[in-house]
Formats: C-alpha cells, structure tokens, sequence
C-alpha cells in the first residue's frame, strides 16, 4: 500500500463538477502529484488559461485525455480523426502534457480486424507529427464491451500487438484496470508490455457489483471485484514506476459533495491500490 | 442464409410474454422447429402440465435454461448450488431437453481463476447424476461484463480448457455469438471446440448499436455489430449441425406485440443468420 500520494494522478473528469482551476487548487492542497486533463475540462477555461493554470500549479500533468477513434467506413471520416488528433496533440504539448491517451474507436459497419488495421495506419500517421511536439501517444485496450464503437483494441494482448507492430518509442500503452481485470493473460500480456518498453500509464478504479451502467458507475479502489494491488504489483514488476492515475466516470459520485469525494479518493488509494 | 426454420429454435425467455402452452402453439403455427425453455417458463404452468405440453407439441425442446452459479466463498452454498443443479437436471429429464445450458457463476470476493476451480469441481461433481437421467451439461462462456458474478468463464478458450479438462461426453459447450464476437480467438477456438468433440449448442442475436442495458437490451440477427452468418459458418465448419437458438432478453422486445416480435425473429433468421 502506498505510503504517500506523490505519485496518485487524478483525471479531470473523476471530479467532473470542478472546473480545472478549482481542481488544481484541490488536488495540490491534498498532496496529489498529478493530474490527467480531459480535454472538456481544458476547454471550458481555454486552452491559454489552462497552460497558464497548469504552468502555476505544482500537481504534474501526466497526461491529456482522450484522441484516438480511427476507424471508419468512410476514408474522409479516417483523414478527418487524423486532423482531430493533430490539434488534440497540439493542445497536449500547449498543456505540458507527455502523453495523449488514445481510445481507438471502432466501426461498426466493418469487422475488428479491419478496425484494428485503420487503427494502426492511424497511429503511425500521427507519429510525425506528434514526435516533433513531444507528445507520447498511448493506445489504451478498452472492455469488450465497447468493441462496437469505442475500440476495437480489446485485450493487452492485442495492445501489445499493435504498439509492437509500430515499434516507435512514440507509441505506448496505457493499461487500465477496469477494462482489463477480467483476462487470464494479463498478468503476461504486462510482462510482455513492460518488456518491450511499451507501459507508459497506469489507470485504476473499480468494477462495482452490481454495475448499473456500462459507461457512468465506476467504482473507487476497494468497492468492486478489481483485485487493484494484485495488478499493480504486475504493472511495478514490469518496471512501471509512473503515477497511479484514478479515472472514474461515475453519476453517483458527480452528484457528491466533491471534497468529501477527493478524500475518499485518497482513502481508496492508500487502502486498496 | 437458411431456406427454412425448421432449425430455428426460440428460447421461450425471447417471448417472455408468452406463457409455455402459447409459445409452443405459436412457434408449432409458424414452423419452427424447436424451443429451448428457460425455469421460469415450466414453473409457471408446473413442471408436469409442462412435460405435457412438449409432448402434445411439434416443436423439439432443445435444452433447458438454466443451470450453473458454481462458485461461492462458503463451501455451504456450493454444495446448495448442486442440489439446485440437480433439480435443473430432473427438470430437464422432465421435460426431455436433452442439455442443461449451464451460466457458471463468479464469486467477487475470490479470483476468477479460483472461481473457474469451483466450476469446473461443481460440473465433475454433477457428471453422474446428470450421466443417469440422459441429460448433457453446456458450458456457456459469457462476456466480459458479467465476470463480477455470472460467469468466470469468459471466452470460449476457457471454456475449452475446462471441457477438456473434463473431457466427458456428458460436458460441452454452447457457443453465444453475443457473449464471444468480439474475441479474436473466435474462429481457432471454435475449431477447436468442434474437434474435441465439445460443441453442443449455438446461440444468436445481435449486440445493439448502441446497447442500452446490459443485460437486458440484446438486437435481432442484423440489427447490430456482430457478423452472424460469418460465425455461423465457423460453427457449421468445426461439423455442428443443430439448431440455431434465438436468445434475446430485451425491454424493447417484450414490450411489443408477440405475434409482431416472433414474425421479425424469423425474418431476422432468413435474412441475417
């Protein structure tokens, strides 16, 4: 169990009442080392108000949420999320931030596979650009249960795959633990992931029992069936030593107070990460 | 595309509205050859009014539905899942369904892999008493999102390694094209299913774009994301050649009239499956 909360990262929209502001004053008068900034959040200030925010605060941006969603039927739609990307890794390397965390999407109108290979074209295409500014990319596997639209990248596995087939220390992968605790070769797959280089974030929440909704009722460390230190134990053994980034999307605790739900945050990392 | 649905077979819980004696009148009046009945279906008429019926009917009862719900932290309640089990499987003698599809359970307080130990023990247990009445045992991995507590069997691969584990006649597997489409696996491990001898029931519908609930808001064949006729024919490659069970749980469905809902499941079969 961790002894501080140095390397406990928070993302912006797991406190969605709270302008980026006002979390970045929560966040750095608890302790909390970091924050990763959903592009929601930076938007609402401004792009210039939020680098000179960030650039004020002592919590560390480690990373902007969310580019991605590759694939298409239609090839105009394809170079259409490419320009969507290029400005959300402009708007990352305004911010400071290292790393754009990529949910890929998925067509449903085409199988997977397919949806995998536009997704690879994608990333490559973007590398270029994304070098020049400084900006990671990380392809983040989602639940099976968003294989219709959200992602086509499902498991580590083929996380591992596709950053593997890249090979450009540009690309990497963030591995979350809600849309991975289920797979019997997780434990491998990060292995694998931290083997080649490719581990570059750490997620984590919980699986609530029962879910009442597949996007908005996350759960905190401890309250689910995520064996959360087991994982990250896996994650540490790979060589991982970046920050813990809680990302929660969650109706029951956006209608909360949300200082009475920071600390709880901090109480479910100490206890149950 | 089939020419006809005399292998088409509805699980009664699709026309949730429908009592037993109606479903069976009205699957018999449209031509469909076969019914796979949920519990609640036969308890509602009593399980001999319901042994009764299946007799006077055309319609061929394919399994019933459903046993399982293995795995628990107190050794107190397995040993009650399998006497709940074993009522299964007289039901299932009852009514002559020659499977009783098996939901394996999960326990959130143990790992999935300790579940899937408490899985497999509870069938091996069940294999005499099963063995005696004539009734098989089907295996029926789920998706990912119910592993908190429906099922630690989560892709058919597991499925696999536990069948063969077991490696009984009297144990095998269904296959669910909306518990599995999404695994890249699919394709090998249906193969692999069939080679073994292990696959024993083969399920449709289709996952909604977007889904609403998850559980209760399944598509029609067509409707969605998944390639049915692709699977189909996987299944049909790997030498299974019985019937194709419509399984849908849906708000949207039961809602409407019942008459209207089983024309639009043939249709769906003709032109989607």
């Amino acid at each position: 169990m961790p002894e501080n909360i140095a390397k406990l990262c928070i993302h912006s929209i797991t406190t969605k009442p709270w302008s980026l502001d006002v979390a970045l004053d929560k966040y750095a008068a608890a302790g909390v080392g970091g924050i990763s900034i959903w592009q929601d959040a930076a938007q609402a200030v401004g792009q210039e108000r939020a680098r000179d925010l960030v650039e004020a605060s002592p919590v560390e941006v480690i990373s902007y949420v969310r580019g991605g969603f590759f694939p298409n039927h239609s090839a105009e739609a394809r170079l259409k999320a490419l320009d969507d990307n290029k400005k959300m890794i402009d708007e990352a390397a305004t911010l400071g931030a290292p790393l754009l965390v990529l949910v890929c999407g998925a067509e449903p109108k085409q199988s997977l596979q397919e949806s995998r290979k536009q997704i690879q074209a994608g990333i490559e295409a973007l590398i270029p650009y994304a070098a020049e500014r400084g900006v990671k990319l990380g392809i983040e596997p989602l639940h099976p249960m968003y294989a219709d639209t959200r992602s086509a990248i499902n498991t580590l596995g083929q996380a591992n795959e596709v950053a593997e087939a890249i090979s450009h220390e540009q690309v990497g992968i963030a591995v979350d633990v809600y849309h991975l605790w289920w797979d019997d070769q997780l434990e491998q797959e990060i292995k694998r992931c931290g083997e080649q280089g490719n581990l570059y974030a750490f997620h984590v929440c919980d699986w609530k029992v029962p879910t009442s909704d597949m996007l908005l009722d996350r759960g905190l460390m401890g309250e689910g069936c995520i064996d959360v230190p087991l994982i990250r134990s896996w994650v540490e053994a790979a060589g991982f030593d970046g920050f813990n980034e809680v990302e929660i999307f969650s109706n029951h605790y956006w209608a909360m107070d949300q200082d009475d739900f920071l600390a709880q945050i901090i109480e479910a990392y100490k206890k149950h990460s």
